[in-house]
């Protein structure tokens, strides 16, 4: 048995925002993502390689508020964010606040499997990844119209925001597991557009955006500064454990109860060792993916 | 009632390694700075205040690996990360890899109190303190020559390496209960010596490093990399509020078993909402303090 799920983001995405022929793309792009995952655990490859694959296709996208279609910050830079976690060994790597990187989520896998070390920032970040021969673009690889001239109206109202639009959106994920019953998640950004003075949110952060141990796997996506005050990720993993919820159970209570009540917008996947899975939400929508052996694979965008 | 806990890190430290001279300034040391925390919370101040005061000593002080007297990184930079964190409304500042500001502790709580953020790196993390008048010092500021002479050693090794010395030891934290009844939690450090690449550690991370909600405050010392896989302030936190675990049984299972089982050697302090506290390592030693009302003022270093 294997299963793998995977988001490009949620919050504000209802029916009718988007175009037929906009929708459509999502869906390709969805679809794609997932595939280049499942295609890893059909042939017994591991968790920890599938979880990598799809988000590597997602940053590639220029669809998703990562890597490739990154959103600008208040410099007009690109600022990205990713990390990554093995449930096998509790083994974990995280990058923040790197630019130029094209795919940060293996930055973040080489900081886990080449360094002693868990979590590297800014331009140290950077500098581990040249001298490991990490991909490295320039900015125009990074360039998109249609994210300059988000970034153009935020400086104009002189606003930092979520990546809020009817056209592009969010933070990219996967979660998986593998025929031999391991675990992992992985979760890579952009941030918000026009962000200033190197603002962080969870996705970096080991138990708050990403978490992969024995019994689930957990890849977040939302308002950044909540799910780190909420521990998000790690509580829905303490949740199954010391209190024996189910993960739908564990996943509702803190996304549509918890994070609600603190005012956290966004939403999560996970996956359990048993082969449960959700994707949970409290925004109006999430870009979201799941396939697994005797399961159809589904692409969603909205409520319901 | 009122409680304080403080510490100066956790490690290879057995008695008879000090000198009787440097253990009384030590012990000088973490009197003084659990005084001006103990001190805000007899004239009925809030634990935040407390746990900033105490902080801030520690932080100027030399002999704790914070502040004045943080290490030298590879580049002979002090590259320092600091959070802190409000029980009463889980609000929480964190920043990582700031140079040159004399408080770290501070701008954690600028950042918690004047952005929109919880936490903010390197550059942009110091731009926002500049625009925000936070106290700069120059590198001589920083420069400690039993630190200077260690970086050299490690330099010449060619390791990165956490703070152990016989000499200068750790992370420095601090965690309160106020008059109101209120939790709060900050912890400081200048990482490892001879770090490289922007390496960040359990510091600034919340739910790791540094945990306060309505029911305990929580601040760690140890290797990073070990307590960031563990998340171990939030994990003592669920096992107090979702198995019904008493604070020194919650804090013996994360600090004695589990992270023992996984090889990261530190230590923490802990204080619960009905005033008790928990002092607790598996290292040989850790630079401690304790104190608050009817309790007699107690500061320690070796086991036992």
């Amino acid at each position: 048995m294997y299963r793998i799920a995977i988001h490009g983001g949620a919050g504000v995405i209802a029916p009718g925002m988007l175009s037929e022929e906009k929708e459509k793309e999502y869906v390709n792009a969805l679809e794609q993502a997932i595939k280049a995952g499942e295609n890893i655990l059909i042939h017994g490859g591991s968790a920890l390689d599938a979880v990598s694959a799809s988000v590597i296709v997602l940053e590639n996208c220029p669809l998703f508020n990562a890597g490739r279609g990154a959103v600008f910050n208040h410099q007009g830079k690109h600022e990205m964010d990713a990390s990554i976690m093995n449930g096998k060994n509790k083994m974990a790597g995280a990058v923040s606040a790197v630019q130029n990187i094209k795919n940060p989520i293996q930055l973040a896998r080489m900081v886990m499997e080449q360094s002693e070390h868990v979590y590297l920032t800014s331009h140290g970040a950077m500098e581990f990844a040249q001298a490991h021969n990490i991909e490295i673009c320039e900015d125009a690889y990074f360039y998109d119209t249609f994210r300059y001239a988000q970034w153009e109206e935020a400086k104009k109202e002189n606003k930092i925001q979520l990546d809020h639009s009817e056209k592009k959106f969010g933070t990219v994920g996967a979660v998986a597991l593998d025929t031999m019953g391991n675990l992992a998640a992985a979760t890579s950004t952009g941030g918000m557009t026009n962000k200033k003075y190197g603002r962080v949110g969870d996705t970096p952060i080991i138990g708050a955006g990403t978490w992969a141990d024995q019994l689930c796997a957990i890849s977040c996506t939302g308002h950044g500064e909540y799910f780190i005050r909420a521990v998000v990720a790690y509580d829905i993993a303490c949740l199954m454990e010391y209190k024996n919820m189910r993960l739908e159970q564990a996943c509702d209570e803190v996304v549509k109860n918890k994070l609600v009540e603190q005012g956290g917008e966004g939403g999560i996947i996970a996956v359990d060792k048993f082969g449960n899975l959700s994707l949970c939400f409290n925004s109006e929508g999430m870009y979201r993916a799941s396939a697994g052996s005797e399961m159809a694979l589904q692409c969603l965008i909205y409520k319901g």
